[in-house]
């Protein structure tokens, strides 16, 4: 069947903003080619449906005594539940809403048990990186960024064998990395974590998009993701796991939600008993919409299967990477090495281009979103430009010839069609080979087109 | 004219759930009355339309390249502007945005300077109260509850005078109690810190959604509140004033938006720059929905006008506390006395009903959300009820003499029509003088309804 025969790859998902016309400089407006989902994705069209129909239902949560309060209170809790499902929670295992990835982790990072040692990688994004060290009764050991899985692994373990004292531990690990996409050995990682002793997290921000993760099967302590990268933008991410050490440790915010009592003491000050469930963390009214839009993802990628999903990615990601080897002058940045698994994020520089002038043109002459810059993940990516002298930082528009300062990311999901992912090849292959059709200029920071090549 | 004589108080602003049907225990359904928007408000109907408009263009904030990147980003920062102008910040002022009041405070206690001693009322909500006093580096000095403004002003100004050392200090203090809705003298407190050399936060979480809010009229240096109590539930909040504090300070949360340069120190740990504007305390990607929804909320009261929108409230308010004059039974709680000028929130006991019981009931057959408890600020409350020995303890259903456990508050908005006022006040007045038509038993906590009454 012809239809066959031309659709190559299986529909993607809906979510909003498909539709959305975005004008050109060169004239006439196209469809948004939205390829930036590791910064932040679309939401599902049935995430929206799911908000937008519970919204005349948004009432007051907990303690209130009317049937909306009730109402958003079960479905607040629900969500939870939901998530844990999907996570595949071990029993017992707690759902701890956050505001994202960076908030997960650094409540994570404040409920380590005093002595606690953190092992982390450099390559780590930010919010994996940042939030250890900051306590005085903590410490750090850094690993080098690995070429290889299995270099990971075992740097991890000669570390963990090594540390003195032999005290609690944790490893920081992510699932996917938001600059290559390239897959971490995570179920070795957790091995060898808790051979040693350790407790492991998994930050999953850039995971959870593309598959499915079950911390049971991976065997990990704990997993953080946000909510705005898996296609439900409202705010709220997600802490799930082990709950003693969250159990044990001062609430993350102190405030009303997460006190059992608070009597008065003789002088006046509060004295406070905390709850000791997942509310502990949750002080505050909740964000009940955010974590609801939050489990709406949750059934809505389960019921297309997490595994057709994923193939579907991978179809449009060796799509993807086949167009760009084509371009003459593309280097793909990478830890793992081109055959390494990864899910639908690749970043590359191009030979004499300034990726933000690369960028800006995507945008300006093809209606194409992606990222230009180091990805919150500078020590990486600085590290991994500077084996690729091809990119040419300097203002845009006017490349030099010292190594890049930054690199160009193209990143999809289960919402983007083909037709992005072909358009956006194309285009490459249009600015390599012919040039750009404008002029750029940096102003306040951004490049801006400046007017039609002469 | 006739339509003029039955509507004696201008129309509702419109807001989702108006027109949402519940169940009652005793046959049909009614319209949900909404009397919990203390604890959460409703979505302006004008917020949702503007959330809805600008979701299919919602796109990666910061540094995206494309089109919708872009104008995400753009839309960020103009709702901090929008705001910053709703609060009638100062030049240099800062509006961060937070999770949530709680958020908004405990983002406060982690910059204050070393040192620093907070004054706060023990009055206060668990918000206001719990985050001071966390940091071995700050000490807080409580204060009794005070009975009326100018004995809280006096209070405040003693204590701020004896203080030794004379070093930094922060003063804490609502705009509106939660449980009384009695307005506190915050200009003369806030003059009064300044007197003294100290710095004021205004806790506007019940303030802000119904009245006019100036940071410079009111010389507060300070405020903070959260969008779901301002007809914007979508997980954001505000913290705006002064920035002295905030960039001197750590970052509140470690990870990436926050730095400006994170490079690769000797050993692999990163050494990092962190920014010094409002970003430095957002790290993650922000909450770019619950922002823009918070900023059109801003917009919308300020269209309809916040005097007139006051002054609905106060004709709705005398409504209600005269008609509840007349119900046989119902005490007030008050910490200012029953002549205080306060805002749409009333709290109450009544002889011989347990409360939970009492809120119950108006649920299951009046279809009335209120809420029972000590509302997230106890030693207030259980000071309060201890004055008012009418309510009773024990489980609902099985009233006892024992001095009232929690009381009922019933607080509204500008979404608020006259008959659920009405409605209010006749089911109170049914439910004293001719008692529930069901009975309830106390399960999982709650009071749920049993069976009709034989």
């Amino acid at each position: 069947m012809p239809a066959t025969a031309t659709r190559q790859v299986a529909a993607p998902l809906p979510v909003l903003g498909h539709d959305v016309l975005v004008p050109l400089v060169t004239g006439g407006q196209v469809p948004y080619a939205a390829l930036d989902y590791a910064a932040s994705a679309p939401a599902l069209r049935r995430v929206w449906d799911d908000v937008a129909a519970y919204a005349p239902y948004y009432g007051s949560v907990h303690r209130g005594a009317g049937h909306l309060s009730q109402l958003s209170t079960e479905l607040f809790e629900n969500s939870r539940a939901t998530v844990g499902e999907f996570l595949g929670c071990r029993p017992g295992d707690e759902v701890v809403f956050t505001r994202s990835t960076t908030d997960s982790l650094n409540l994570l990072a404040a409920v380590l048990p005093p002595g606690t040692r953190v092992f982390a990688f450099e390559s780590e994004h930010h919010a994996a990186l940042l939030p250890w060290g900051r306590r005085a009764d903590t410490a750090v050991t850094w690993l080098d960024a690995p070429r290889s899985p299995e270099r990971a692994v075992e740097a991890l373990e000669r570390a963990l064998a090594a540390r003195e004292p032999y005290g609690p531990a944790l490893v920081c690990v992510t699932g996917a990395s938001n600059v290559t996409g390239e897959l971490w050995p995570v179920r070795e990682l957790a091995a060898a974590a808790h051979a040693h002793g350790a407790r492991i997290v998994l930050d999953a921000a850039q995971l959870v998009p593309h598959q499915a993760v079950d911390v049971t099967a991976l065997d990990v302590d704990w997993v953080a993701f946000s909510g705005h990268k898996l296609y439900a933008p409202f705010g709220a991410g997600v802490l799930a796991g082990r709950t003693d050490w969250l159990r044990r440790a001062e609430p993350y915010l102190a405030g009303g939600g997460a006190t059992r009592r608070v009597a008065r003491g003789a002088a006046g000050e509060p004295v406070v008993e905390w709850h000791e469930t997942v509310a502990r963390h949750e002080a505050g009214s909740p964000n009940v919409i955010g974590a609801y839009a939050i489990a709406s993802a949750c059934r809505a990628l389960t019921a297309a299967g997490p595994g057709r999903l994923a193939a579907r990615e991978q179809a449009l990601l060796a799509r993807l990477r086949a167009g760009l080897a084509e371009v003459p002058g593309v280097r793909e940045i990478s830890l793992f090495g081109a055959d390494a698994p990864r899910v639908g994020v690749v970043s590359f520089v191009v030979d004499g281009w300034n990726s933000s002038h690369f960028a800006a043109a995507l945008s300006a002459e093809y209606g194409i979103g992606v990222r230009d810059g180091l990805f919150c993940a500078h020590p990486l990516v600085r590290a991994l430009l500077a084996e690729n002298s091809g990119g040419a930082a300097g203002e845009c528009g006017a490349p030099d010839e010292a190594p890049a300062a930054s690199a160009i990311r193209v990143s999809f999901g289960v919402g983007t069609p083909e037709e992005h992912i072909d358009r956006f090849v194309r285009a490459a292959g249009e600015l390599v080979t012919r040039g750009a059709r404008w002029t750029y200029r940096t102003e306040g920071g951004r490049c801006v087109p400046e007017g039609p090549v002469a």
